[in-house]
């Protein structure tokens, strides 16, 4: 495939108007061709339009159609073969085989998950309240509600996930699952990987007879292009992946805009792991193990990297704590994504090595600036310390993670009662630990959008339990997930038909339940028929 | 009952700091003792905290004492007897018996649904994912997800609805049905129906062993009080129910928060009623008098009041048209609920009646001004002066409607398309006309949170099918109803837990499905019990 590096509008490829900018190989430092050309204000404005127009046919395909869509996007992803990958690991430095075949495979089954979503159809919420004619005072009307999708979502492709959580990632997935064309904004980091996806996704609308305008892509560098879609009045929701700062400009001007619309941007967190006295004195040297690789892993580039552990001040936590430093000393230096990525990371550590009461510990490998290398790094401190700045609980994105001894519970449980909310909570213990720290468990349940007991906060498994979200500063909206099926109620918005016949009613509001829904029917869940 | 014309901080009353205000009754403009005294900073952080320091004991009672104590806020209220209704009735000039008795029966009637709601407890939407430790490449852990109360909660009371939508209304009892305490600013326009039902709800807190701090009753006329309240970090969502000016500045308050939080407010529309051909050649007379009902019902006083009737200009669209300016002319002036909101109303109708192209009737009977009345008024206009002049698609809330004639079916659908977001859109139609006019329909669920066949947007059914919503500006969340048992999911969240021991899961989640909830396990639908 010849790239052409430029914006895909309504599956026609187009030239930008604005500057270029080109991927880059962070391992080498060499420069990845083509250019790619920012989009214009009128090609945005174009992906909107063709949005909005393609708005009417996407939402009333059948939901047979909508899923072969989906799963067609994923055998083109899979059809697109080693090219696809190659390009992604030049643009990224990810492994090929330990890292990037995998992501494919999770992407390609998120599209398939939502598609069976889809198919099976119960995620519309259907209820239904048949009318009571002779009910007194009042004749009760017949009234039948059920999610339907908001119109056309812009969604911003995050860097640390090229396939994941990029053009054809859960966002995107999620949203066109509901019914909601999408202009995906394209990560400047990874030009190239957008833009064969991209492709492929308007090869399957074509193939599946989908409108041409449920899917555009654009580029850009600038903050110009993404607040020009979010304000566009056209664009009903925003999804995003990315920094606080980013997160929450796109948050500021959706919610600034004439008529707000929600945001869902999900932007990291430090997921905090308590570590209980008793999981100490059993496996101190496991967990310490278990940390590092899950601070390590990806080069600590994950939403759930683990930045904190907190213990209490004693023997076990000190073997813990020690075999971590010595492990994370250990650690091989590793490319990050790109370079501005690295120099924040390499930033970030700075910072903090700086305070007063925290020992820094750094792989003993060197970093390599022409290789993009970030260093693993564990900072040791004490409560006090900890609670004298700020900085040490704000997420360093990379292979870094912070080790707090507590005096006592007491101070253990303050900690977690200061805490922000993050994406994920981690309490390692033994089932006396949990019974004892009962309060703890409590607390961090306002604190995250999921708790793992003796497990590690990186690793998302996509299914329909899975919360990846979480309070803010986490994410923008502590009511949703950007991971797993229910990810589908962001973009979806419910209307009530009262006194409706049938035939102009929704298949899924119909006496018949011909797709065999689930549906709360006169307050009773039920699958079957209902009426007369 | 003695009024103290106090604040009610977690149980106590509280002389407030600030000016004072009166209730007043519209009809007769007397005024009504006592004297109201506006919080302080102070109180309505006690009360922020009260809330807080109850919210841990508050979530954890069980769903049977959480239903217990709504049930016995229901019954407090009725128990207050003839007390109540009298002091509503003198605040707000609603009629007594044929409003106000009834209004009294919805706040109960939802006070008991949402404790059903949470005695069967499915609503909490229950997620299993069962562990599979022999998946490869990588087990699958064990992840349970289920809804969780947000927090404090701030609730802004209608003016409109004294009891249903005020201090135990809609807002309040979803609130507290999710387990979330509720700081309550009082309207001040009855500001002695508050106290006298805020005391009822510490009355049944304290009978049902309920942390004081559940509840709150705050009161004032000033905008800073509503602003402190919503500004205060431990307030994690916002329920309003108002003005569009009102709502968005709350709004925009709660978006510019460090912690940004929800802000649900439902801010009014004018609920556009869609007369089509073949409905107007069977009924003309009886559209024209089933419009004035809804349109005068009230006073014109409801959310859902029907502001809009557009047709196709023929014979019997102006024999409809006709009918209802006479209906309207012959209709009685009324009372308002108080004298700024019958001002509003003037205002709104003088500014309408200067248009060019606008005809206006009013009704015969003189309007008095002591009386606060209101003079049920139509306005009769063209297609071509409506798109000309946007103020007559905004609200003048009151017994006001705008009808519209169009040349054809093409404007008819353009004066659709050009809708803003409405609680309701109403279809009056044969089936013919439905099948002909499916467009519309389509259009108009992009607009409208309720669609209505043949029938009027005024009475909302309390259901789990109602949706009471719809997009800006009809509310600021278009994702959510603020009637029904719906209503519920505005005040949780979703957490995840992954890898718990059943001990130490929620009840709910347990593998023994003791409380019998609909789960979706394994992604399948069950009320049984699963895993080993």
């Amino acid at each position: 495939m010849q790239l052409h590096g430029q914006n895909i509008i309504a599956g026609q490829s187009q030239a930008g108007a604005g500057s270029t900018f080109n991927g880059l190989n962070p391992a080498t430092s060499a420069v990845l061709e083509p250019a790619y050309q920012e989009a214009s204000t009128e090609q945005i404005n174009a992906a909107v339009e063709a949005a909005a127009a393609a708005f009417d046919a996407y939402r009333h395909k059948s939901a047979d159609e909508r899923a072969a869509f989906l799963e067609r996007i994923a055998d083109e992803i899979l059809a697109l073969g080693d090219e696809l990958l190659q390009r992604a690991h030049a643009e990224t430095a990810l492994p090929l085989e330990a890292r990037l075949m995998g992501e494919r495979g999770r992407t390609m089954g998120q599209l398939k998950q939502f598609a069976a979503l889809v198919r099976e159809g119960s995620w519309v919420e259907a209820r239904i309240d048949l009318a009571q004619p002779e009910r007194a005072p009042l004749p009760k009307p017949d009234i039948r509600r059920m999610l339907i999708p908001m119109g056309p979502v812009a969604v911003f492709a995050a860097s640390n996930f090229p396939l994941a959580f990029s053009v054809a990632g859960g966002d995107a997935a999620s949203a066109l699952a509901a019914g909601c064309p999408v202009v995906l904004k394209a990560h400047p980091a990874h030009p190239g990987t957008s833009e064969i996806v991209a492709r492929a996704i308007a090869t399957a609308a074509e193939a599946t007879g989908m409108p041409a305008g449920v899917f555009s892509l654009v580029h850009g560098t600038s903050h110009e292009v993404g607040s020009t879609l979010v304000k566009h009045p056209l664009i009903k929701a925003v999804g995003f992946t990315g920094s606080l700062r980013g997160g929450r400009a796109l948050f500021d001007a959706a919610a600034a805009r004439p008529e707000p619309i929600p945001v869902y941007a999900e932007m990291g967190s430090i997921n905090p792991v308590f570590i209980l006295p008793g999981a100490l004195r059993e496996r101190s040297a496991a967990l310490a193990e278990g940390m590092k690789n899950s601070v390590t892993q990806g080069v600590g580039q994950f939403c759930t990297c683990p930045g904190l552990a907190v213990g209490l001040s004693d023997e076990s936590f000190t073997n813990f704590s020690d075999k971590l430093n010595e492990l994370m000393a250990d650690a091989p230096t590793a490319t990050m994504l790109y370079p501005a990525i690295a120099k924040s990371f390499s930033d970030g550590v700075r910072k903090l090595a700086h305070l007063e009461g925290v020992k820094t510990t750094q792989a003993k490998q060197t970093a390599e600036f022409g290789k993009t290398h970030a260093s693993p790094t564990v900072f040791t401190t004490d409560a006090a310390t900890f609670n004298a700045h700020h900085e040490l609980s704000e997420e360093v994105f990379g292979p870094a993670t912070v080790v707090v001894a507590c005096d006592d519970r007491a101070q253990l449980e303050s900690i977690a009662r200061n805490l922000e909310g993050h994406l994920t909570a981690t309490i390692h213990g033994t089932p006396e630990d949990l019974k004892e720290y009962v309060t703890l468990v409590e607390i961090l349940a306002t604190k995250a959008g999921r708790l793992i007991f003796n497990g590690y906060p990186t690793g998302v498994e996509v299914c329909p339990s899975m919360q990846h979200g979480g309070p803010y500063p986490a994410t923008t909206d502590v009511r949703t997930t950007s991971v797993g099926t229910a990810a589908i109620a962001r973009f979806a918005r419910p209307v009530a038909y009262q006194g409706f016949p049938q035939a102009a009613l929704p298949v899924e509001l119909r006496n018949e339940n011909a797709r065999g829904v689930w549906r709360l029917v006169d307050g009773a869940m039920s699958q079957a028929n209902c009426g007369e």
